[in-house]
């Protein structure tokens, strides 16, 4: 198996940061290539390190307009690059921190999409007060999903928590406002007729219906479909109250030195709290439904999350994801009904 | 001004809850009136306290299939009461912890909608962390909200930060996925064009554009509007996320001695953060659109939420908030482009 391709490019703190987590993945065994401008990464790189350079001229930047022509553009971008080298056998996986849009649009151009797969969804894996892990789908990538699209997330992630996440039988819900069948808006209430069904008449999943954003972080299913729109206001309300909270906490923590003494003393819990509910150790999205391996990391992320990225690119490349989720959706009838 | 009326029979702890909030706000100095079967709610009462009961035999229960079925049959239900009171102007405000759905029916059935509205809004007022606060508009009521209306929830919650929140120029932002003018899904999208358009010709709001939640929380809008569908979801994310991360420290904490200690000397600091971040204390949403003062309390609520509802659904009251809504939906266009 190949490397993995990291857009050395993308991200807040590229390239440097991008540099110090690749190298801290070789160092813990991994193979990785990183791709961008050489005269810009080779001084980055310590001597002894084994991090060849595949060179990309071109970068798409955050406030790229239109990045289905920036991803295309020549100068070849760094994003692109990393992908056709997964396309042309190169590379096993490919990783970008940068605009995840362009990262999407990239996958499209030089991966395309599985057959089944009308759009790829941004995937990720949250820890559930229960000690399970929760997959959840689609975080992004697409908004205004029809019901057929909320079907194939149900099936990619399907195969994704059976693979990677190694859940023999899978739950899997569909985020809504309620859990009572008649709850969620027409788009929610007609994807859940449409997947009850197809789960009724093909038993390939096992669907539970409408679960509400608690029940899906306290473990009533395995995996979550949403449309993208909603998805990623839930994802960016999960991070502000963390924000809000912790804003609030230190705050009153700072009132009195009682309550100083007894945070320092709280120092090492709250650390286990950070690394547990910390999404960047997670490593990252994953783009489902494109033929290949693609993780999306966070724009901010840091050498750590970088690193953690890069080994689950090569999780889910030695998983062979994309085929299992390719069989998954051999599933779907032809003609989804909507 | 005649007394605040409560729906003593609605809520997870009715009617004893209902009864003691009741009894904490009577002792307040407020005027009240519960409704509900005097046979339960007589003996409830402490000697001495003024507390008059109008009778009521029916109560809509939660797992109620047709609420707007409901809240109209004989006996008539509790709530319906309640809002007949306000009808009839035997009281200046109604106040429900019991099914959110058959207050907003009972709202729409006994007071009906002020002109311009098609439909009400479950408003709630949350704390900030630049210490404002920030009014956000529909959290549950409607789902698949056409633009028009959001542009009426868009006035409503502009009255309502100018009245009861005392802002003089409150900024109007618009809940999305993303900052820039192009994100969202199609009814955003739409919606934001259709208010700015408003903004623009009428000079009536401040519209800000897209917001994102943490920007929202962090203080880059005063009102918040969404459709209802998205406005759960972010809502219960938020009481999620809240519950997650206590449940993830609690486990960290118990783990060791030092921990322990620690959390034991945070715990004036923990209180006042529970205090600042406890929604209930805010005194519940309040149906904007019917006319009328129809306070939503939460059906987890406990005696002290009640009196705070009790106490909010009399200051709306006195501020005359239903004729200040109206004022605002007078700007309307007559033919909404949509």
């Amino acid at each position: 198996m190949g490397p993995v391709a990291l857009d050395a490019m993308g991200g807040d703190g590229a390239p440097e940061t991008m540099i110090s987590g690749a190298v801290a993945a070789v160092r813990q065994g991994l193979d990785v290539v990183v791709v961008g401008d050489p005269e810009r990464l080779a001084p980055l790189i310590p001597a002894g390190v084994s991090l060849p350079i595949e060179p990309a001229a071109g970068v798409v930047s955050m406030d790229s307009g239109r990045v289905a022509a920036a991803v295309r553009a020549t100068p070849e971008p760094s994003v692109s690059v990393a992908m056709r080298m997964v396309r042309e056998g190169r590379a096993c996986a490919a990783v970008s921190c940068g605009h995840t849009g362009a990262t999407m649009a990239a996958g499209l151009f030089r991966l395309g999409r599985l057959a089944g797969v009308e759009r790829p969804a941004v995937t990720m894996v949250v820890p559930r007060t229960d000690g399970g892990r929760l997959v959840v789908l689609d975080l992004g990538a697409n908004v205004d999903c029809r019901p057929s699209q909320l079907l194939q997330f149900a099936l990619m992630g399907h195969a994704y928590a059976q693979g990677v996440a190694g859940l023999p039988s899978p739950r899997v819900g569909l985020l809504s406002n309620g859990e009572e069948p008649g709850k969620g808006d027409e788009r929610v209430r007609e994807a859940g007729e449409l997947i009850a069904a197809f789960a009724e008449r093909s038993g390939a999943i096992r669907f539970v219906g409408n679960v509400e954003p608690l029940g899906a972080f306290r473990g009533d299913c395995d995996v979550l479909v949403c449309d993208g729109f909603v998805g990623n206001v839930m994802l960016k309300t999960v991070e502000a109250t963390a924000e809000v909270v912790t804003h609030i906490v230190r705050e009153e923590i700072l009132k009195t030195t009682t309550a100083k003494a007894g945070a320092w003393l709280l120092r090492p819990a709250l650390r286990r709290v950070r690394e547990r509910t910390d999404y960047s150790s997670q490593g990252g999205a994953l783009l489902l439904g494109v033929d290949g391996v693609v993780v999306v990391g966070h724009g901010r992320s840091d050498a750590t999350a970088v690193r953690s990225a890069l080994q689950f690119a090569r999780h889910c490349a030695a998983d062979d994801l994309p085929r299992k989720v390719l069989r998954a959706l051999e599933r779907l009838p032809e003609n989804p009904a909507d």
